[in-house]
Parts: structure tokens; C-alpha cells; sequence
């Protein structure tokens, strides 16, 4: 079974736990939502897009057209990404509306994650794209924000962000995993889901916590056995 | 077919792109968000009310009988205007409960535009007056605002809102458009829709991004020839 | 009928204008919105527990063992009361999920309300525990959260909650009463309710807002017949 | 003696605690402060105005000669009073630089309170005006702001203003006093100052605070002594 | 020599590298800015005090006179103790003015830390407390805070403060130091200041920085011989 | 003269107005402020660097010797330049303290200007390198941030500024020029500064300020004669 696979099944929650007791605190794209209640979990490797602040001499409808467009960006993802957008956490202009978006998933891109918003939100969602971001806004991209690059670390969300690192996003939102650590995750992960999984049998059964979750090592030898 | 059914087929997305290219870049109402999922566009002139921060002292509930009260703004709105209230971004007060929203209603307003929040959000609801606000929060209005006047320049999600310019709102929320560009806009935005519509078709073909959207020449004269 | 019953037909809205009028102003917590749509209106004493800043010395997955752990506070919570949780409004780390959600549900507690947010959304959904909270984030408390004691004056969301002090919630979100006024609330708030229900159907009928909301002599004439 | 020589030996934390006695807890300016550390108190009546957001079709270099500029708004200001300007808070563009500044001294105004910021503030400095505010900032004010008006109620760092309420300020920054209320802070806020020094010196004896502040019935025996 | 003695000459930027490399991040208390501009570095315990928001029943100038005062919290102050008080960052309301930081003087507290304000701060500046603050407010404490208690666990500035733990403080603002890490630190800190100095000795006779600072082997051993 | 010269006489106010005037409105950085009051005006080209947030692997102080480091970055400033530094306002970490600030200086680097914060703010004064920030802290960098690279566009402070732009920095804080515009502002600012000079000497004589500034016809005539 591959990373991919096995990530499907761990949440965002247990892959933060596991950083964490790593040393990694800083894992979670503060701002992103699921733009829709009933979003699958998706698993991919980050593909990131960078704007800095509007200047009116830059952020302008020509520069659409220009060689450093988002439309080049988007035309550079390949397969199966999902891409990362460092919009500052702007929420006064839409980084794409419902064309960019319909061609992302065109592309077989897997999902778009910012910390900013998206435009023509009704049409976003039509495009079948799914999307992590603060919500909608009407005015375009170049209102509030000048396009500059694809393919660099970045920021999202408070969170460092370089290529190629994997990024797991479900109900609780996006986080990110580095590449260095994704064997590991993706290791441990389906252990501790199935721990907290007997756990919240436990509590069904009307088990109290303390000793329970974290397991003592009473509770520990129970668990273990019933995995023979 | 007048202004009112012209805008009418247009997205506030639409609008900002518009008026950008003609130089305004700050008319999109930061924190109105739709209050009920399905709200269709609403069209409308701005009959704008205005609130400072409470003071003990005047903000009373004596102060609802009072010649200056927001019952007295309500029974001032005339029918088919779109009600705008600078509440300064408060959300732990709300402007309105649920006996206002149905007396707007009943006044035949077309819809509550505000960067603060209602109260009663059930009720407010159920009067079936469409909104936009930033949530909802149960205190009254005195609680954190004194309602000061109605008919005034305001400023409203950081945007300047003068008696009389033109609003619409949708799924992105609400945009100004200043009286003296309405005729500009309603005549120019159909013709961006159609060409907006006929680019998401393009892509739904699998055609690639750049050159498409803005359209080189090329595009440009594929798509004139689509309307002919 | 007990202040439970009685309170259960009174709206926070209503609570917080008679809390007014008495001289409190500030009663309604900041970011508690219903986790659900449709969570019916709780009434319950508080229960609370406090949070500081995380320290990464003492906010570590050891500490979900000690005696001072947020698992120990929840079994120190009685049937019948509502957690409320000061979280220093953080929201970028879950102060529970869906094990913490599951035992507070199963001993009885009628609800959690919170500043700060809840991890594995999904997972505390299904436990059928109504919560008020800021929203979601995947990682764990002691990611951002250091947990220090249970029956403490607290803040929550701007408000003074102090135990025992009397907790409603609803659509508008969450109320405290404060312990010593909780009889004069029980008692004046179905009357206050019913005068609403009262306008609101002279509304529905074209009445006009001046002298009937808040009514002037003539209106509370009327209003007094109905009753009889 | 008058109000303003009463007023003037009475700091703003002592007119802030009796007002709060009186009920009025939120009279204080947020982000006014002083702009040179050793400004003298200046006691007056508020003379308003009122900004909202740029809007780049009216916040124009051409709108300062406009007939409701903020260059006319200076021409009416009463010689004695205190000049209180709702900036919204901004503090990105300057509302008045060295020039603006300098006329305003020139016609006998006493002072300048805003909640946003003032430009070429090395020139504003060289005028004598006293400044409360939030600091600088390079760009003019039609870079955030719209003027609209001049002697309206206004908000104020959270403060609601109206025309010729009184105003307060020192080095704890700008304070306002209901017009209503003024004869008796007036009257009132010496004996609380006198009672405050008696106090301090007890302090500096080395006396505890319990029972000395506030006073208990022994402590207010020994200072009334004082008095006689 | 005594831990006092040693931190005294480690600088708060030299202690939070030290921290951070034994996994501590988060010990700066965000906000506590010195009062005056060459206050001297002060080293103590921490002694806790704590705010809750406002409540108008509760936060009332007659709360000065109760058993869990601010009053009775200065009086329980040990002589050579930093007073850290949770305010909550509010900065709207003064939590000492000159009488109570005059006490606090005259008991021998070395310093006042807050994430909140001060009022009458003429006074407080005459008074020779040192303090970090993030300004002053004329408001008095109860107009935004209730206080609840000392000698608990707080949270300042975002930072996690327990009893007894240390507070060093200087221009940079204060940190604190978990009293487990004291030891060590004080330790460890000489070398690291004694080690900046020699850097800085050979970027002023014009050494690059890479190899330099962090020194490689080379440099390191050139650093050593200085010692001998 | 040269475009350095021509610049120095010009305010940061006045620039703002002339780039207003031409379309740009945003080019002020916000929360850049002098650290020290008495800093001359200074000008020069911009050399960018760019942080993102600081995750646990990649922020530490074994990057402080990676090829892609502060320090590396530093030794890659050409001469005269203007540092300007992305640090996404982030002020609880300082970016440079005392040693790399006397780098800096070393190299011939005519200021500092950043959205974040110094460390050790005492030492960095004692090297005598102007700097704009937002104050002081005095954890290290790599405590809230990851550097990642120089001489790419960035944002500052809400301003995109791409390398080789032009930067001017007085008491009113940082102003960017966009390297195309240099020419111009440089030719047209000493005659808008010799305009608002005569203004200033007719407002010191006692002239109103509608006609004066701006200057109606007549008042252009008289200033006009002045020059002859």
C-alpha cells in the first residue's frame, strides 16, 4: 500500500498528534475551511503559488497576460498535486473564480488549499474542485494581491510550506507534512487510529479517562490483546 | 430593460472587475456575508443608516422612542431600496431582531446590507428578508452601538457608501457601484458575462489557460464569431 | 415550573435586554456559535475550566496524564451542568475531540461551550454533544494549550464566568447570568416574551414601529387586553 | 473659577473613575496618545469631524477644494475648541500634515484628537499644535479616507462624540465628558484629587492599602481631620 | 555567586536563544514594553496576579474593598519579587495608578510585567517602580477587568507564568525562565555573552559573518585561545 | 545632480502624494517606525529578504550556517543599498540583533527597514545602523520565523517591493518608488516641496487655507512671482 493510501485513512487530528510528540507544533494552515461541509479527505504533495501585496502598476487586469501569471501557474501543476496558494490570508480579493478553478481540475489537480478566498464562489463550487480557503470574495485577485511566482517555499496560513511537502486535508482543515517525515506518518498513523478507535469503544462502554486515554499500561495489555 | 433587470444577470464578480479596470478598487463590503445559503441577487439603491459606539448615557433603551431611533430610519426607507448600515464592524451587538426585519420586509426593502450583525437570527430568518451581515450575536443594539442617523455618507466593510449609489449582492457578498457608473455597468456586463461563459466552455474542451483567458486575438475573433 | 423549564422558552436575545436594563452590558460570549444548525436552546450552571498559553515543557502529551488534566476535570463534572471552557480564544489548536466530546456526553453534561475551537469535527459531531465554539483545527491542545484547573473564575469569549453562574445558549449563541439574578430573569422573561410575540403580530398586520416597539400607552392598553 | 480652570487640575484617570461611578465606563479615546511626551493638559469642547473609507472616485487630490473639505471644515472651527476627528482608526494615511496643522493653531484650536494618524509629522511637531493620535504615516489622507463632514456626532477610539461634549487630555490620553455631566465633574473631581494626595502620602509612610484606598470610616475621619 | 547575581549580566535575547535550543519557544511575554526608556535589567520570581473581563455586577470600585482585591494581592507581595499580571492584553483600562505602584515600591517588588496598561502614568513613572506595559489608559482597572486572584498559574503575553518561575527583563521586554531550566541558564549564559563579545570584536574589525557566527572549528578554536 | 541628491530634499509625505497622483496608493510599509527619533532621511535601492513561518525542522540555529542564511545574505548586500526585510509582521521574534546589525553596517548598507522586529534593540542602537521596524523582542529569528531567501519580490509591510526599486525613509516611516517612476518623482518633488513651503509662509501670515492648498489661479499667480 502506498503513502497515498495509507494517509487516506489517518485525520488531520491524529497526523498533528504525531508531529507533535516529533517536535512539531507548527503543521496546520490557520484560514483554511472546507469550502464545501461534505469535502472526501484528500492526500498530495504540495505544488505552491505566491502572491505578495497589490501595486497598481503590477496588479493589473494585463498582468493576466504576462509570463509570471497565475494562468502559467496553473498550466505548471502537474497531476495529482494539490496546490498551495500564499494569498497572506487576504479575504478582500479572490485569488480564482470559476474558470482558474475549473481548469485546475481539469489539470487533475487534487485540491486547492489558501489562506486567502476564492471569487464566484457559486461557480467554484460547480467546478467540482474541492477547496480549503477563508470564503469568498467578489473583487479579482489583482484588487488586493500582485501574482509573482510558483515552485517556492511560502507561507500559508502560518505555516512554512516548501515544494514537495505533503499536505493531508480533511473536516479539521489542511496540514502539512514534511517530506522527511512522510514515511513515518505514514507509518504510525494507522496504529494510532486504531487505538483511538478501541478507546472510543471503551468510553461507549462507560469507561472512565484517566488511565484510559493515554492507556496505562493495564489498559495498554487490554488493547493488545485485542489485536490477536 | 432597465438597470434594475440588467444587473440582475450580473455577478458582484463581474462588477469588481469592471470597475477595477476603471480605476476603483475598494467597493467590495468586507463581513457582509449572505445569512441563508440560496439568497438570489438582490439589486437595489442604498438607503444607508448610521451607528457610533454606545455610551450609557444614549445608548438606552429609551432611546428607541426617541425621533432619531432606527424605528423612525425604518418607516424612512422607501419601498425597493436596499437597507446599509455602518454598524463600525461590531459583532457582539446586533442591529436588528427579528420584529425589524419583518417591519423592513413588510416596507417592501429588498434586502439588509451591514458589516455588523443581527440578533434573534431565528426570527430574522423566518421574516424572510434577505441579508447580509457577519453573523449573529443576542445582545441588542445599545448594548455596544448608538444609532445616530439615516440618509448619510457611511462607510460600511471599509467601503464609502453614499445615499443613493447602487448595490448588489450574491454569493460573494455586496458590492458598491457609485450612481454615476451604473449606466457604464449595466451596459458593459452582460457582454463580459457572455464572454466569461463562453471561455468556461472553452475549458470544459480542455483548452489550456493562456491566451484564453483574457483571449489573444486569435480567441478574441473565435469568440466574436460565436456571436454572430 | 423550575428556572430550567422557565428559561428554556426564554431567546438569549430576550435574556440580554433584561440584563440590560439591569445594568449588565456585557453577557454574551465572543466566537461560541453552534457547532450545528439546528442545536436546540440548553440551560445549564457552568462548570468551567482553564487554559493557558502552551509552554513546551508543560504542554506535552505527559501532561494528559497528570492530575491537573483536562481528562480529570471531566470527570469532575457534574450531571446536568454546561462546561464552559476559557480557551483564551486560540483557535489554531482543538481543546477537545471526539474521545474528550464522548465521556462529557456520556456523564451527562447538556453541553460544551468555548472561545477557542474543537479537533476532529466529524468525530464530535457524532457524539451528539451540542457544542458553541469558534469553529475546528486538527491539532491537539497542548500544541497552543497548556490546561491548569477546573472551578475557576474564568474569561470566556470577553465575559466573567464564574462557577455555578447560570450559562443559556441558542441560534444567537451563548448567555451568562450571573447566579444572583437568575429568578428575577426566570420570572420577567416569559412576559417579556410574550409582549414580543404580541408585536410581532401587529407588525405582520402593517403596524408601524414608532410607539409600538417599544409600546407607548396606547399600545400597552391594547397589549394588556389580549391578556385577559 | 470656571469649568475649564476646575477641569484642568482634575486628571483623566480621576474623571474616568467618577464618571464610571456615575455609570459611563466607556469614555476614554483608544489610540490617542499624546505626540510629544510633554504635552499639557488641555481641557474643551469637542468640534467633530467625520472621515469614511477612499473611494478613488471621490478621495481625490481634487476633492480638498471641494466645498465639504476637510480645508473648509478647518475654517469653522470655533477658536478654544478641541478638534476630535473619526479616522475610523486608520493608520496608513495621514489626516492632516505641517500645513493643515498650522492653520489649525493658527485660528486659536486648542488641540487635536484623532484614533488615526497624522503626515509629516517632524512638521506637525513645528507647529505647537497638541496631537493625540496614533502616530504617523507618510501617505495623505485620500490614500484611506474620504472626508464627509464636519459637526456631527462621530465614534472616536470607541467613544461616541458629539458636538461640543467636552474632551480632556494628558498623558493617559484623550477623554470625554458628556456635556450633561460637566458641571458636576467639575464640581466633584478636585475633592477626589485632594483625598488621592492625602493617600499617596499616607503610602509613602509606609501605610497598607486595605482601608486606606478607598478609605475606610477610620481613614475618612483622619483625612476629613486633614481638611479642617 | 547567586543565580540573581549571574542572569544579571545575561541579556533576554542571550536567554531566549539558551531556551530555544532546549526546545523552548515560546518565553516572551508579547506587549510588556519598558516604561521608560533606560530602565536596568531586573532578574526575580514571579509573583502572579489575574484578571478576568469586566462584569458590572463585579468590577466595581467597591471590589477594591473586598478580601480578593487588587489591594490584598499587593499586601501578600514577598520583598525581591517581579509582580506578572495577566490583564489579558486589555489595554483599555489601567490596571495600577500611581497609589497602588507606589505600595508596590515601598514593599520591595523589583518590577511590574503586564500584558495590560497602567493609568495615571506621570504617576507611575514618579513612583521609580520599573514597569513593562504596553502603555497607559485613564480608565480605572474595573471598567475592562475584574480582578480574580494571585499566586496561580496566568497566562502573559502569551506566554504560560507559574508561580515562582523566573522573570528577567530589559529592553528587549521580558522572559521568562521555567524554574526547572534556572540553573542551567544562569550556567551556561556567561559563556554564551562572553562568546557574542568576541564576535562582535571581529565583525568590527571586518570578519564575514558565515563561519563566524555560529563560529566553525576554526574560529572556535581562535575564540578559545582568547580565553586562556 | 543625481536622483540620491534629489531625493534627500524630498519628504516621504511628499512622494506619497506625487505616486498618488499618478495612480499608486499603496506604497507606504506599515509598522515600519524609526528606532531612534533622530534618524536622517535616507535613500536607496532596495535588496530584499524573505521569510516564511518558522517550523520546527528548518528554524534552528543549525540554519544559521546553511548556504541560504541571514548571514549569507548580508554578505551578498551591495553597498548603499537598502535592506529591506519580509518578515510578514511577525513581532515576537527579532530578525537581526547586535552582531548582524554591525555586519551590515560594515558593508556599507544605508538602512534597515522591516515589517518585524530587532533583537537586543540596545546593541543594535550602539552599531549606528538606521533601522525602521516595529520595535524590539528578544527571542531569536528562528523562534517564529524561516529565512529563505534574498533578492526576490516581496511584500513589507503591506507593500510589494521588488529588488532594485527605490526606497526613501524619513520620520513618517518608508516609502517605496517603483524603479520606472524614480525619474520623474525625483524631478517634480523639490517644486511640489517649494510650493508647500510657500503655502506654509502664507499660512503663517494668516491666510485660510480654500484657494491656498491647493492654490486656486490667483494664489498660483503669487506663488509663480515668488520664483522669478
Amino acid at each position: 500500500m502506498n503513502v497515498n493510501e495509507q494517509l487516506k485513512n489517518i485525520t488531520t487530528a491524529t497526523i498533528t498528534t504525531v508531529l507533535l510528540k516529533k517536535g512539531l507544533r507548527n503543521v496546520w494552515v490557520r484560514g483554511a475551511v472546507p469550502l464545501k461541509p461534505d469535502q472526501p479527505r484528500i492526500v498530495g504533495r504540495a505544488f505552491t503559488l505566491r502572491f505578495v501585496p497589490a501595486r497598481e502598476d503590477l496588479a493589473t487586469p494585463q498582468s493576466w497576460s504576462s509570463p509570471k501569471s497565475t494562468r502559467a501557474a496553473i498550466e505548471a501543476m502537474p497531476e495529482g498535486c494539490i496546490a498551495v496558494v500564499d494569498a497572506m490570508g487576504v479575504t478582500d480579493a479572490g485569488i480564482f473564480g470559476d474558470i482558474l478553478c475549473a481548469r485546475i481540475k481539469k489539470r487533475g489537480v487534487k485540491a486547492l488549499i489558501t489562506d486567502g478566498v476564492v471569487r464566484d464562489v457559486a461557480g467554484v463550487r460547480g467546478t467540482g474542485l474541492p477547496v480549503w480557503c477563508q470564503g469568498a470574495a467578489a473583487p479579482p485577485s489583482v484588487a488586493g494581491l500582485t501574482f509573482v511566482n510558483w515552485g517556492e517555499p511560502i507561507g500559508c496560513g502560518g505555516v512554512a510550506v516548501f515544494p514537495d511537502d505533503w499536505v493531508v486535508a480533511d473536516d479539521d482543515g489542511a496540514v502539512l507534512i514534511p517530506a522527511a517525515f512522510i514515511e513515518e506518518i505514514a507509518a504510525s498513523g494507522p496504529e494510532q487510529e486504531r487505538l483511538e478507535g478501541w478507546i472510543m469503544q471503551e468510553v461507549a462502554k462507560g469507561a472512565s479517562l484517566p488511565g484510559l486515554y493515554p492507556p496505562n499500561a493495564e489498559n495498554k495489555a487490554r488493547y493488545e490483546k485485542t489485536k490477536s
